[in-house]
C-alpha cells in the first residue's frame, strides 16, 4: 500500500509516492497546477504530468490515500479534477486543501502553530488540526501581499527609479536593478537606446519597462534586494527593514502574544538564507522553523490518515520523510 | 489676427481661440490626444475634432500663433501631427510642448517658479523661463505618482481589503469602498455572490476586482478618501496625511527652502476643495495658486509670443483670460 502527496503551486506542480514504512519509491514534478491562476483544465493536465513519474511501476489501485495542498484550490472545478484523477488509475478519493495546512506540516509535526508564507505573495495563517482558522494578508500583489517577493522587487524597482530620476546612479541596488532591466530589454531585441541621455531619462526607461510587462515580473528583482543589502547597500537594507516588519504584523494579525507553539517559515523569500529571513526570525521572536518540501508534508498528512498512525508514529515519520527527501 | 491654445490630455484635448484682445472666439473639446498613450493617429483625429469647433467661422490662415501642451509629446509623430494641422487650414508653425509648463502658466503670468499636477498622476517641476528644468516624480502607477488619484484611490481599496480581512466592516471608507466595488460588479452582471459569506470572503472579491481591471480604474476611489476624511473617518484622516506629505516631498525635490516664487496646484486630486488640497497648501507653507483652464494657459502662452506683449501686458492678458473661461 503506497500513499501519495501533491504540492500543487503556481510555478510547479509536485508529487510524491511513498510505502507504508515512509520510503520513496517515486517523484514527479511539472509546470504550475494552481487552477485559479491557470483554470482547472491545465491545472488538471498538469497535475496529472507530475503524477505520471510518481506512479511508475506501481498500480495505482494500490494508492490507499492522497493529499493535494493546492493553491487557488477555491476556483477548482472538482469534477473536471476527478476525471483526471480517475483516468491515472486511482481509486482512492483524495483530500483537496489549500497550501497553508501543508506548508505548516513542511516544517512541523504540531499539530497547532503559525504558518508564514512569502514567495511571490505573502500570507500567514493560525493552524489548529493541521487546518487554518484565521488568515492574515495574502491580499494580490495589487492591495497587499506586503514583504512578498514581488514587494521586494517593487520596492527594489522604485528605489531605484527614484534614484536615477535625482541624478543618483551610483548605488549598488540602483546599478543592479538597471543593469537587470537593461539585460532584460537587450533580450528582447529593445538594447536601442542604451545608455540613455541622462538618469531622468533611464528612470523613464525603467518605468515603461516595468509598466510594459506583468507585474509580478517584479519579484524577479527580489534577490537583488538581499545581494545588495548584504553589501551594505542603504537603500536595501532599508527595504530589508521595512519588510520583514510586514511580515512580522502580517505573523501578528493571526497569532497571541507570548504563545510558544512552532512558527513556519514557508516560500522562496524565507527558505532562502539571507537578510529579509534573518530580519524576520529576529522580528518574530519565537522558535521558527523552516517549511521542507511540500509534496513530501501532503504525502505525510496522507500517511497520517491512511495508515491510522499515533502521534509518536507520526512524529518519526515526518523526520524520516522531511530529511530524505 | 488670431490665436491658438490646446490642452492636450489622457482624456480630453481642448482647443481655444482668442483674438489679439484676449477675447473668446472659439472653443473645441474632443477625447484625450496624448500620443503615448493612444498612438499619433488618434492623438491627431481627436485634437482636430477640438480644432474644427473653435475655428468655426473664422479664416485659419489668420491665426498668427499657436502653442499646443501635451502630455506624452515625446512619443509625437510630427509628420503626422503637421499633415493634420496643415489639413485644418492653419499656416502657423505650432510651438508643441509639454503639460508642465502650460500647467505652470494655467496658475500664474511669473516665468519662474513650481507646477504640482497631481491627477491620475502626480508629477512636479521646477519652471524657469516657463520651461520645466527639474522634475520630480511622473514615475507611473507602478513605481511612482505618489499621493496621486490612483495612488489614494489604491490605499482606500487596500485599508478596506484589510478591515474586511479582519472582520471589521463598519468603518466609513471601508464601506464606501465595499459599495462602489459591488456597484461596479453589479453594472457588469456579476452580481452574484454579493453580499458575500463573511469579511474574508468579501475581502478577496474585492481583491478579485481590482486585479481584473485595468489598475489605474483604482483612481476612481480617490473621491471616496476625501468624502470619508471630511467625515473623520480615521483610516482616511490618515491616507490624506500620508498622500500630502508624499505630494509635499515632491514639491520639495525641485524647490529650494525658502523659495518665494508661486507654486501652481493642478490636476483634479488639487484643484477640487477637499482634505487633501487643504493639507497640501498647509502642507507647503508657501502662497499657492490654483491652476485655471489649460487650453487658455496654452492660448495666453501663444499671444505672449505672436503679439510680443511686454511683461505687464502679458500679466493683464492673463487675468482676463483665466478669469473669463
Amino acid at each position: 500500500m503506497y500513499v501519495l502527496g501533491l504540492d500543487v503551486g503556481g510555478t510547479s506542480s509536485r508529487a510524491l509516492l511513498l510505502d507504508a514504512s515512509g520510503r520513496r519509491i517515486g517523484y514527479g514534478r511539472a509546470p504550475g497546477g494552481n487552477p485559479a491562476a491557470h483554470g482547472t483544465g491545465t491545472a488538471a493536465a498538469n497535475i496529472r504530468r507530475a503524477l505520471e513519474p510518481a506512479l511508475l511501476g506501481v498500480d495505482p489501485a494500490e494508492v490507499a490515500g492522497a493529499v493535494v495542498g493546492m493553491a487557488g484550490f477555491g476556483a477548482l472545478d472538482r469534477a473536471v479534477f476527478d476525471q483526471m484523477w480517475a483516468s491515472a488509475g486511482l481509486r482512492c478519493v483524495p483530500a483537496v486543501t489549500g497550501d497553508l495546512g501543508v506548508a505548516f506540516a513542511a516544517g512541523t509535526a504540531e499539530p497547532r502553530g503559525t504558518v508564514l508564507i512569502a514567495g511571490t505573495g505573502a500570507i500567514a495563517a493560525r493552524i489548529e488540526d493541521g487546518e487554518p482558522v484565521a488568515v492574515s494578508d495574502g491580499l494580490g500583489w495589487l492591495l497587499g501581499d506586503q514583504g512578498s517577493g514581488f514587494w521586494l522587487g517593487r520596492e527594489a524597482a522604485r528605489a531605484a527609479v527614484r534614484s536615477l530620476s535625482r541624478g543618483e546612479s551610483d548605488g549598488l541596488l540602483t546599478r543592479l536593478v538597471a543593469e537587470e532591466i537593461r539585460d532584460a530589454d537587450n533580450q528582447d531585441g529593445r538594447a536601442g537606446g542604451w545608455p540613455p541621455v541622462d538618469g531622468r531619462a533611464e528612470a523613464i526607461r525603467l518605468v515603461v519597462h516595468a509598466q510594459g510587462r506583468s507585474p509580478l515580473e517584479l519579484a524577479r528583482l527580489a534577490p537583488l534586494v538581499s545581494r545588495a543589502a548584504a553589501a551594505g547597500d542603504p537603500d536595501a537594507l532599508k527595504i530589508v527593514a521595512t519588510a520583514a516588519g510586514l511580515l512580522c504584523a502580517t505573523v501578528a494579525e493571526v497569532r497571541q502574544e507570548g504563545e510558544d507553539t512552532p512558527i513556519v517559515l514557508a516560500g522562496s523569500v524565507l527558505t532562502s538564507e539571507g537578510p529579509v529571513c534573518s530580519a524576520v526570525r529576529d522580528g518574530l521572536g519565537a522558535p521558527t522553523a523552516l517549511a521542507g518540501d511540500g509534496a513530501a508534508a501532503a504525502a505525510w498528512l496522507a500517511a497520517k490518515e491512511a495508515f491510522g498512525l499515533d502521534r509518536e508514529a507520526a512524529a518519526g515519520l515526518h523526520r524520516r520523510i522531511l530529511r530524505e527527501v
